[in-house]
């Protein structure tokens, strides 16, 4: 082998290891814990509601195939996987639905990743509820830092950075649950370099390959991270070098100067209480004027077959993603429709008082009374918008009765200077635990996640999850 | 889900799904069969070389830790392993020693990734050797394809082809062995875009990663190939799309008159005969001079303590990566240093009438009689180099006796022109082979791999190989 590449004290890879091997649970503050154990049971619910859709069971069923079964459960299925294709599967649970939380600086499905990561290896190896929890923010830390280096390019040029950069975080966490040393940890980024993956390419077709990234990030990283623990040897230079990460897949969009980003703040601004969590099962752009839905609902306790018309003021740059073409718009063919639609969330959102799950099944897309009512949801472009900062939206009904109504909502609830509370976050977990389970067993669930750092065992927590 | 993007009759997924599905063993030409048996022994004989090496006991110690071993066997091990990590390390055995054969014009291992494909899941299936060797030629058929069309890009980009686009190849040969239909076979070639992955960064510092790719690549198209299957939906234009292989990885290099390359002649001209073999665990520059040395001395008798200089003639554009510096070529201080020295190569020729893996140990390289020789070989360039279309070569001798000799390799042996016979690749097998197992055992193996076609139960060859 040739001798190594000049040493720097500086490496990214240096610096990110030596972070998540020095981070012990007692170093993280609580209300860092506090928002990781909250992100946690959101991904959780989701991965519940997610076992009732078709691309779950073909999912768990080419996995059994694959592996035969194996020992470690499953979020919300009695089935047992082998470690990694137990991971896999909770990854797909988690981003199946496109309801699960970002880190919107980092463009990143954090939790999707790196909650299967913890989960799956701490289960495997009976690790306590601290160190998962360690692990897991060790690994959001980096992940979200690495994503926003790329300052949104991995989506010029394709690539989906919540596979791609997620995997790094997942062979951190991964590393940090199986103790490895400092330089084990630097090979095992090393080696992620030569597992990551992750195309955009679904954008162009609706193709299912989105929801199998964080989970393939994850079996990367856990697999990077053993051979690392081995004595595999990895390349040091992961991020800076020739061929590193950005090189190769930004090539002329990478900025040098940006490659701080990675290890800004490191231990003492936490990117953990920057990741967004949705409030509605949609596109962002479509959440402030939902809200302002429901908002005027409650208020005014407005009959929907008073209103005569209703006006979405919405910014100039999401009227192609979420308007146009309006008769598309205000007949959804199928749930992906649905959620990028202003007329049908609105309508949905007037009519039902909420913007869940329940509101993308099939009766629900075929609803007439929905339906009737998105014929009578216009739109203007807004010029207060807040976009991009905030995604702003504003709605203006006109009544039968002559009442003009309206309510604007300048920052869109999810955005970081406007996060879901923890009750709310709860009580998205109950509506999407309740697709799949009891009250009383969600109720349970929601006491483990939120007790986590009191577990002896993952590996009891994960059976509680698979109810097996 | 949104509707597909507008159907083409002539995909490049569904081209080469359909050339796997048709490509019965009955329709390879007889040559194409015999010679893709040679391929895959000349692989396996690596592998069995590569036992005695400390990175295949650090992967199969990893191995061994991730799944807690399975039921596939491995070659040149007791040890059974999952299915995919079985196929992860036998990749590893076969392109750890950088010895194992290579498609030029696609810049692919090809057997590295295809191999370890056909034998774990022809192994966990039980399949048939005709069946396991069909899904073989196809898989490579598609993958030196697919590298031809970036023309060397993806090495300018700092991807290496063997692991990004080989995982395309076992997506192919896997499904294939699985029944896919043809659509499935579309589907799993577009997961195998959201996992395929493979860096040059190792270049740079001489990390293990590049012997890790090909395994990759086949987990990767087994993994997709699986979850095609069962119905998850890929990417249609895995190729062709806007974030397709080429677009998000070339970028800028990408030049769409070249996706012709990918369906080429499928079916009428076989790429297979286009594999080279490497006749020396070196760098191909080096092979002209190395067969020079050995002509010389057979035709000579050359009594080496006679030799006064020798001068290697060789490609002006070679000289840097085989040539200089002088001092460090005269003295290389790694095997790795070893197999790109043109002085270390032509004297241990010249001494020991072959230049093969027992020349790369720590006591070949520290031979003072191989040293000493060694100082006294010089180059010059070569007027009359047939670069880049042969990696031509010659060596000039001056004696004590004054008697001067040469012999130029105007082709260097191993290129598509002048390939390795099949009774060299046996003797290149036995070489290997014998490094690892008795005499009575590799002509077992060889027997077996070079009746492949007869073989009911890949399972029991797989044993065999295993020697478990």
């Amino acid at each position: 082998m040739p001798s190594s590449a000049p040493r720097r004290v500086s490496l990214v890879s240096e610096r990110l290891a030596h972070f998540a091997l020095t981070l012990t649970f007692d170093r993280i503050p609580a209300a860092v814990v506090n928002r990781a154990k909250h992100l946690m049971l959101d991904a959780v619910g989701i991965a519940l509601a997610s076992t009732g859709f078709d691309f779950a069971h073909r999912t768990l069923s080419a996995l059994r195939a694959l592996s035969g079964g194996g020992e470690v459960p499953v979020i919300g299925f009695s089935e047992r996987l082998p470690l990694r294709d137990a991971a896999l599967l909770d990854g797909v649970l988690i981003h199946g639905l496109d309801y699960d939380d970002t880190h919107t600086e980092g463009v990143v499905h954090t939790s999707a990743s790196h909650l299967p990561t913890v989960l799956a290896l701490g289960a495997a190896r009976h690790e306590s509820g601290e160190e998962a929890l360690a692990a897991y923010v060790a690994g959001v830390e980096a992940a979200a830092r690495l994503g926003a280096v790329a300052k949104g390019g991995f989506h010029q040029v394709g690539f989906h950075p919540t596979g791609l950069v997620g995997a790094f975080g997942c062979a951190l966490a991964a590393g940090k649950l199986l103790g490895l040393t400092a330089e084990q940890l630097v090979m095992a980024q090393g080696i992620t370099l030569s597992a990551a993956s992750g195309s955009l390419e679904f954008l162009e077709d609706g193709a299912w390959t989105k929801r199998f990234h964080p989970g393939w990030a994850a079996v990367a990283g856990i697999t990077a991270a053993h051979l690392a623990q081995h004595g595999f040897v990895g390349a040091r230079r992961a991020y800076e070098g020739r061929f590193g990460l950005y090189r190769s897949h930004l090539q002329e969009r990478f900025e040098e100067k940006n490659l701080g980003l990675a290890t800004a703040g490191l231990g003492e601004v936490w990117e953990v209480m920057q990741v967004a969590v949705k409030p509605f099962p949609a596109c962002h752009f479509t959440h402030a004027c939902a809200d302002a839905a429901i908002a005027l609902r409650e208020r005014g306790r407005l009959d929907p077959s008073a209103i005569e018309r209703v006006t979405a003021l919405v910014p100039a740059e999401v009227v192609k993603t979420v308007c146009e073409p309006e008769a598309n718009k205000k007949r959804p063919q199928n749930p992906y429709d649905a959620q990028f639609s202003i007329p049908f969330i609105v309508a949905s959102a007037l009519l039902r008082g909420r913007f869940s799950l329940d509101e993308l099944a099939p009766e629900a897309i075929a609803d007439p009374q929905i339906l009737a009512l998105a014929d009578r949801v216009g739109y203007k472009v807004d010029p207060n918008s807040g976009f991009p900062r905030y995604y702003s939206g504003e709605l203006l009904v006109e009544t039968t009765d002559g009442r003009p109504l309206s309510h604007r909502e300048a920052i869109n609830r999810g955005s970081s200077e406007r996060p879901l509370s923890e009750a709310e976050i709860v009580r998205k977990f109950h509506d999407n635990a309740g697709r799949a389970t009891s009250p009383e067993r969600a109720r349970e669930i929601a006491h483990a996640m939120l007790s986590l750092e009191e577990a002896g065992d993952v590996a009891t927590l994960a059976r509680t999850l698979g109810g097996g």
